[in-house]
């Protein structure tokens, strides 16, 4: 790695260790940060086979990272309409020295048929706004919510886009909130993609699940492998032993 | 209560106490008995309103009792198609008392428009058979076949009558496999069903759901809350505390 000052913005942005690979990934401290959900669905994507991978909505390009540490990836593209952060996800690819099998293209998803040809990706991930439209919307930071609300690109935008990139047999990984779960199955299958596998994240217990993991396949046969549950917290406020596993703090049995 | 042998066929038939309100179930000794499946989704349905109930595929009619002990019903109804099956429910409805507002009725589901308006019922419940066509199938009891695989009813049947007996707003209750849960999904919104509410069943924290639990609107808006876990067995093989309070045995917290 170069000298760590040429790629960071002093003052504005923060330098945080992936905890893996030695690879770390330029944040703004003020802007949209990466959370849980984004390390969970790099833990949830299954990738055995060498391939190439496309991260829609890539933000600070947090899942395209951990996902090129973690799988046998040939190369990542990682898609990210706002510049801004697609010019420091740029950064963050080059300090980590991965400028031969890892770019950043600053675009917008709906146009995803005039950069690529159908079927270019073998796996397609995204962690994308969760919250329906505008709805809701409070937050005085555009950014943070391009990021969080379908202002910019809504689930079918998403969706069509991973359709559109996955050839036969390809796999869509995909993290968002349970209260769409229908609407999320109703759209994944008008676009060709059949839920294979799930995993709801519960906070605790007792709670609700406030996500959820899907794994859908390209022209994939309907039937789905719904997963043992995740459980984020112990009752005493603690991490699961498995997420621990996951943030790479312990082994699990 | 009258006398009970009055009503059970002894040697072939047991009497099986529900542990609420003092009914008994009469089961076939060697046929397909119930199972957590039918406990857990009387429980799951959320009846607060008076209104009439219909249980399809109702068997024994476990489900039609457990509803009627729990929820506020003017009327139950239950509909199965062996005719074995439908006079020993049947019989269990005289034996409790209840032929006042509880009737049995041996019929196809398939032919419910031919018993029934459109709208007839407020509720419709159902613990179908889980197994596509006779895949797997392998029991030499026909009749358990027939609970077991869709030999008599498929999937997409049972969702059609349920639509076709409810208004709109009416909830359509059901319990089911995980791995048909996309499927599932589609068929509801096909026949304008919306899942609105869901909750998976995982035998231990540790493993894969084997039941899931849900609740479709007619006419909903496309929303659908996932409720906490629920969790069958401890680690060390005892019911959960939930689960013994489904049964009426202990109090949760």
């Amino acid at each position: 790695m170069d000298r760590i000052d040429s790629y960071v913005r002093e003052g504005e942005e923060s330098l945080d260790d992936l905890q893996i690979n030695n690879y770390y990934l330029i944040q703004k401290k003020k802007g949209f940060r990466y959370g849980i959900d984004s390390v969970l669905l790099s833990y949830f994507m299954k990738i055995k086979k060498e391939g190439r991978l496309m991260d829609l909505c890539t933000g600070s390009g947090i899942v395209a990272f951990l996902a090129e540490a973690k799988y046998p990836l040939t190369y990542i593209e990682g898609m990210e309409i706002q510049e801004e952060y697609a010019e420091m996800a740029a950064r963050s690819v080059r300090m980590n020295g991965l400028s031969d099998r890892m770019r950043i293209l600053q675009g917008d998803i709906r146009e995803v048929r005039e950069h690529f040809p159908s079927g270019s990706f073998d796996y397609v991930s995204c962690n994308p706004p969760y919250m329906i439209g505008s709805h809701g919307l409070t937050n005085l930071d555009p950014a943070k919510n391009i990021a969080r609300h379908e202002v910019m690109c809504t689930l079918s935008d998403v969706i069509e886009a991973a359709s559109w990139l996955l050839p036969g047999k390809g796999h869509f990984y995909m993290v968002h909130r349970p209260f769409r779960l229908a609407e999320i199955f109703d759209k994944l299958k008008k676009a060709g993609l059949e839920p294979k596998r799930m995993r709801m994240v519960y906070p605790t217990l007792k709670k609700e699940p406030n996500m959820v993991l899907i794994d859908a396949v390209k022209g994939g046969r309907e039937r789905i492998s719904v997963e043992a549950p995740l459980i984020i917290y112990n009752e005493d406020g603690s991490y699961t032993r498995e997420v621990l596993h996951i943030y790479g703090k312990e082994e699990i049995d």
